[in-house]
């Protein structure tokens, strides 16, 4: 865990042991137990300061959600929320996207929320976009069969990377959305970054993706 | 072919048999003898008063080029411009796309340019669309192993079906613009359609498929 910034942070994650996960490869293959009821369970990339997770959690009780967000100054926010709203089908995980399968069996996750992730427009830095190849393997492998990952952003560019990366990959594209906020779609719940985006007259992408 | 509107269009074409292809099953497997010389076969479905193409083969001699397009009373005005022109490298033949494998034997063509194509918002009526399932599996018989589908279109529900329709159907999205004309690529060459709904402040849409 990294202390810089905000030392105060990760006293406090690990203070609040029973919302974040302190040694989560001892529950790989069994998410499950960290919660009240045995039900599908929908993890978040990324998750940031945990507006979308809380969110979620409150209008889907019977999903079970783990918000996860490489950063402790970052996610220490998330858990401010969930110390508030007491959620029982909510957990927070700090670790890096490209370490999950040490934390998640195969097949066990049924939904990866993916939102509005850096887009490290360099060349270059291919690699880091969390919809790059051996991000997409690890999706595959924690998801189940019917599992889907839900996709949004407002960036362009990584919009159209990721379209070809998921296809390259073999992935398919189920749905796409081009201007999801002028679409049919009505349940849409926003994050942080959405909502700034959004008010800056950005047009927010979504697509569903299976493997 | 069909009188109707222009019956003296259908009395053009068949007036220029060097440019309009009159039995076209008669060329499956031998386009090449159509032509001046022996190169790479690009097709257009849907070439409309053949403003792209016409261009196209001018910008590129070294490619041998047919347009396809269904109505006799469009397709005519592509020949009126090929009558000018005179391009060695430029065919066209009034067929409907869904019979292309009645005219091209498999693998005989290298690139097909799908442009602007009839959206059908409808879902009843999917099935015409010409990035429908159906076409696909005629664009992956004539096309070879290397070839590429070139897609274009302003139409948002158009080109957010067909990504899934492509994907469904395991192509491979090699290239996605969802703002063609403001990317990085330089060499677009515009279809009447294009310059008109790029006027009105459409954005340009562009994939390039493989299958
Ligand atoms: C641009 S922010 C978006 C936050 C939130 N999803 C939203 O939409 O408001 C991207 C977040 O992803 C996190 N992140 C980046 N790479 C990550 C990785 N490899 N594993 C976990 N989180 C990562 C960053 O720390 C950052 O908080
Ligand atoms: C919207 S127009 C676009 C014309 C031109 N590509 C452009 O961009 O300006 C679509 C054209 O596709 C033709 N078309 C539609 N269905 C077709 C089919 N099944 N086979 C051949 N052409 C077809 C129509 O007749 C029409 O001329």
């Amino acid at each position: 865990m990294r202390l810089r910034h905000k030392p105060f942070a990760n006293d406090k994650l690990l203070e609040y042991k029973e919302f974040v996960v302190e040694k989560p490869e001892e529950f790989k293959g069994k998410w499950q137990e960290r919660f009240e009821k045995e039900q599908p369970l929908h993890i978040e990339i990324g998750c940031g300061k945990g507006r979308f997770i809380i969110e979620m959690a409150k209008r889907f009780p019977e999903v079970n959600f783990v918000g996860i967000e490489l950063q402790t100054s970052v996610i220490v926010s998330a858990l401010e929320k969930q110390i508030e709203e007491q959620l029982p089908n909510l957990q927070l995980l700090q670790v890096n996207a490209k370490d999950l399968m040490d934390y998640f069996d195969d097949g066990e996750v049924d939904r990866i929320y993916l939102t509005f992730s850096d887009p490290w427009p360099k060349n270059r830095h291919e690699k880091r976009r969390l919809t790059y190849d051996s991000f997409l393997t690890v999706y595959k492998a924690i998801l189940n069969n019917k599992g889907e990952l839900h996709f949004k952003t407002d960036n362009q560019i990584l919009f159209e990377y990721s379209l070809t990366s998921f296809s390259k990959f073999h992935a398919v594209l189920e749905e796409v959305y081009l201007d999801l906020h002028n679409s049919e779609i009505e349940d849409n719940i926003m994050t942080e970054y959405e909502e700034k985006f959004s008010k800056k007259g950005n047009r927010i992408y979504k697509s569903v993706i299976t493997f």
